[in-house]
């Protein structure tokens, strides 16, 4: 069976594993910090490879940043990462075939080959952590536009200018539906500006254990029932703001289900949002569901697509 | 050289034509109201289509309504035209094949071939009429979603409920970047219920016409300049809700161009959107552009898709 040694290149860590073309881990995960200059990151990335590309027929590099059409390289500029990194030439690491995707067009993948998304033809993911992540899948293929930046989900929330996003502009869906946008929506509700994001998850945890209200009620109902709660509405406005964006996803690209990932996804109530979902849109029914190939999914997509699998 | 009879079905008109592979307009377009009833409708194109079947290797229709992905029929509802029209079984119509596509998707399918955006593997068409239309290309393919109603530009605007849109749902793209949305808008800003979407372009083309301001300065510059007259403020917000609109599927896309069709783009200023747009977006650079393949670019577009051509 072939396999991948697969590589996720993020802002602060850098895995490593191999894995095979049923998308399952055959190796210990290894994980690094991500080095802060371009030449520590090449370096890093030259040391696994070495020591791992025997195991492997390709490697497969799941990357922050756009990745261009041909998979070999990240294109401009990244954000969070070290500067020149969009100018490392991947294949000159290893004498193996090097094959570079998105992080989160790679999730997407694994979502649609092994995970929530396995038998729709058309999905979006949505990584929903400290940023927004996007990743589309349109008639069986990754939608990579026409330099392969497709799937940022910068768009905007309100047309005037509230909420800076990391972007440079303003009001992306990114600023609210993330974990970040969730710390600010709390901070502007309940006026406090030391408010967590942990702070809130921790207070809407302590109302959805209240014995009285949880009997056969869905999540959200008992969140609605306690919204005099500052906490619970700061909480509900964000999850209202992540089905806002899914409603406009839906109408786009009558796509077949909406994927939530990310370390925000667990606490957001797939069924309410499904729901009010379907009472909105003008396309057909879209399916919202959480994430299942798990906190490697960046890896093992990657994988599968540098092995061909589904392609 | 291979031709289709065109058939156009619009909410208000039906038009008909023969076209061919080039995308000529090869006769007279026939002109004729769209009957209130699904009887009626079926009638008139029965009428057509006997009498010009003969002249045509292929029935081309473009139609109101979603289309499924086998191109033969409407599916579900189809807001402004007569019930039970999405059971029109077009194929009994005719002895020849009988091709059926969305009225926006078949447009944006003529701009990519003899069009604005004909070197373009990826784009979007935005129609800019009483509501709002979308055709959206992706790799050289009309993207359809699972059950062909993709490209419905009903994202939301606001989260937060302001107002209704033609679909029932508030907020929607459609609300705001139609010509109703300038109506609304400017009856917002300028505080008259009765003040009409020509009432703002004919104020905005006085302001225009304004000698001493016009030279050497853009459109959307002049206008900045005067507006504090509310005409002219109402206007460019609602230019500036279509920005917001083209700033999300530029990010969301990477997609090659923007093409703005419909009765109301004329008045946009494209340049100004061009060139704000890529001020934003995280992407790479996006053209934004308007229609080229006229009037008719509906019958064109479902004639072409019809013949086979670009596909």
């Amino acid at each position: 069976m072939l396999k991948a040694l697969a590589i996720d290149i993020g802002g602060t860590k850098i895995y490593n594993t191999i894995v095979n073309e049923l998308g399952e881990i055959k190796s210990e995960v290894e994980k690094r910090s991500t080095p802060k200059t371009f030449e520590e990151i090449k370096k890093v990335l030259s040391e696994i490879i070495k020591k791992y590309e025997n195991d492997a027929d390709v490697i497969a590099i799941a990357t922050a940043g756009a990745v261009n059409n041909e998979n070999t390289g990240v294109i401009g500029s990244t954000g969070n990462i070290a500067e020149g990194y969009s100018n490392l030439d991947f294949q000159s690491l290893s004498k193996k075939r090097v094959f570079v995707e998105n992080d989160a067009n790679a999730a997407a993948w694994a979502e649609h080959i092994i995970g929530a998304s396995k038998n729709c033809a058309d999905s979006i993911m949505l990584t929903l952590g400290t940023g927004v992540g996007g990743g589309i899948i349109v008639n069986n293929k990754l939608l990579k536009g026409k330099n392969g930046a497709a799937g940022e989900m910068h768009f905007k929330m309100y047309p005037d200018k509230r909420r800076l996003c990391t972007c440079g502009a303003y009001d992306c869906f990114e600023a609210y539906a993330s974990g970040t946008g969730l710390k600010k929506t709390a901070i502007e509700i309940i006026g406090n500006p030391n408010v967590t994001t942990y702070d809130v998850i921790n207070e809407v945890n302590a109302v959805l254990a209240h014995p009285e209200k949880s009997i056969g009620i869905l999540k959200t109902e008992i969140l609605q029932a306690a919204s005099e709660d500052k906490y619970v509405k700061a909480f509900l406005k964000w999850q209202d703001d992540i089905l806002a964006g899914c409603i406009g996803l839906a109408n786009i690209f009558d796509t077949c289900m909406i994927v939530l990932s990310g370390s925000m996804a667990e606490f957001v109530d797939t069924e309410y949002i499904e729901n009010e979902l379907n009472k909105e849109i003008v396309t057909t029914y879209t399916k919202v569901r959480k994430a299942t190939a798990g906190n490697y999914s960046g890896m093992i997509g990657a994988a599968l697509l540098s092995l061909g699998v589904g392609i």
